[in-house]
């Protein structure tokens, strides 16, 4: 584990601790089946990441109530619910090292389970007792299921602009780290500029951490990542290390790396050429600093906030997105 | 069409085109694609029979506001979501005569249209303003999955109790129904003894309802429906007509019955055999027995309310409920 990473826990040990107690508590399903799944999905070492952000913001805000890490608790059953329908739609076999539910319980099983986590999401939302948050809350999803829907819909499509790409990524990741920073900013009752200002974190980090996710899927082993490497491009999803690459690559390197993304069933020795082609050309290199401009524009969101222990923690957060190596 | 249909078509004619308009001006997805396969499942010949009733039921509190319409819609495309959830759960082919959603556009693609119709009910909802009506659109969903996950596990299970069979069609079925009417009386701000008395119509009504659609999938035939006949049965879910004959049947007959529903490739003859134990043993008349009832405490919990053309309407639909083919 390295020092950021140590530092980070070290100062929102109790936060999470008392996360882990909500997301148990208000799980409140009336079939154990139900508890079954969800929680399979639920507490098998997820990194709380989304909950952790909109109580550090709400914090921001100075926020005086004692809702909000019930209501955090709200994004990591939505986010457990798109989970459990990505790994059906995506057809994987292993999260965080363990197989997905369908493959334990069933298709059925597990989509239905995905329904309660976002129901159960927005009632404990609508416990905020506010009617922007919940807007949020719901807006996230509409979001969320589009970007996938739209990723999906582009499948294998080498012609994926970088533009293309950044809009769904917003929406199937950004989105949500912008919802928990917005939302909680409104549950503090905060200033419609500190609102935009964490708003802009939220979503910053978002994208940041999403480019890094799908750098590490060409940088780290299946043991680090806790599944297969090459899984997006396994999925036929062109994420922007190889849409950079095939933009500035000339045509004959292009041309070997669409062989490769267009079969399917490429080999070890395959992935490799490819990632060395990704290197040649550039397109780790690009991501790295498309990422790390987002968590530049994350961190410049916090000047006008008085420097905090708060503000250190999401300042070390954003930064900690690009050392993530699984 | 019989005279009853004809009736009640007659008085909310203005309503369902009312209705109509607005699920088609909200859907307002960022992606063709969605409206495509939203539209296929939303446009088909719905009875709107959810819309029509949160409209009826606010109508019945005075409501004098705007959003009756508007917010009725969410009550539809939380139905759709589960439509195109369910019908992928039960390997359904057909609904309403056309083919599945599933079976054009893919599980995927499906599953997400699923998400994002869920979300923008909640997102709809969240426009009454009102936290409690939230709720109770939050709760419909919680309860719905668990309703279908519930039945879901009892698959094929002979010994499924009548005890056990309510619970499960008034989570999946009547928790809608009761929603559409309690919280209309919520948006018409109505006194607690109206939400009351309003729910009562709203569950027994949903009740009855699904009884009767067991039933039909025993009294119709394939054209009729527009989905085959006997699906329940190929699905291994046993309903009320089958739980009731089992229930009173000999040793004998019993056997009979329960080889042919352990059997999922049953044939023709087979099933028509079944549909006689179920009559001959009193499966069928049971049920509609027990629909019967629900209607009248359907139609009692109105007797409160003045007479006019909106109990009129929430009658006929009780009554209509038992007359329906398909």
């Amino acid at each position: 584990m390295n020092d950021l990473k140590t530092r980070i826990l070290g100062l929102v040990n109790e936060d999470l601790v008392d996360i882990e107690a909500e997301l148990e508590h208000h799980l409140n399903p009336h079939l154990d089946l139900v508890r079954e799944v969800a929680g399979h999905i639920l507490f098998s070492g997820g990194k709380r990441l989304r909950p952790l952000l909109l109580v550090l913001a709400a914090r921001m805000c100075n926020y005086r109530g004692d809702y909000d890490k019930t209501f955090s608790i709200s994004l990591e059953y939505l986010h457990a619910a798109t989970l459990l329908h990505d790994d059906l739609i995506d057809e994987a076999e292993l999260r965080r090292g363990l197989p997905v539910a369908h493959s334990i319980w069933g298709n059925a099983t597990t989509i239905l389970v995905g329904d309660f986590l976002l129901a159960r999401a927005l009632t404990i939302a609508a416990g905020t007792g506010n009617i922007e948050i919940i807007k949020v809350v719901a807006g996230i999803t509409e979001n969320m299921s589009q970007g996938e829907i739209h990723q999906l819909s582009r499948k294998g499509d080498l012609s994926l602009s970088e533009t293309e790409y950044r809009e769904v990524i917003w929406r199937k990741t950004a989105v949500l780290f912008e919802g928990a920073c917005r939302s909680a900013a409104l549950l503090a009752d905060a200033s419609a500029e500190r609102i935009e200002a964490l708003s802009t974190y939220g979503a910053n980090l978002g994208l940041a951490f999403q480019m890094a996710d799908d750098l590490i899927d060409y940088t780290s082993d299946t043991k680090a990542l806790g599944k297969k490497a090459g899984a997006d491009l396994r999925e036929g999803k062109l994420t922007l290390p190889v849409i950079a690459a095939l933009q500035t690559a000339g045509d004959q390197d292009r041309e070997r790396m669409a062989t490769i993304i267009r079969n399917p069933s490429f080999t070890i020795d395959d992935f490799e050429t490819l990632k060395q082609l990704l290197e040649r050309h550039g397109g780790l290199a690009y991501t790295r600093d498309k990422a790390r401009q987002h968590v530049q524009i994350a961190k410049d969101a916090l000047l006008p906030f008085e420097p905090s222990v708060t503000t250190g923690i999401l300042n070390d957060l954003a930064d900690f997105t690009l050392q993530r190596r699984a």
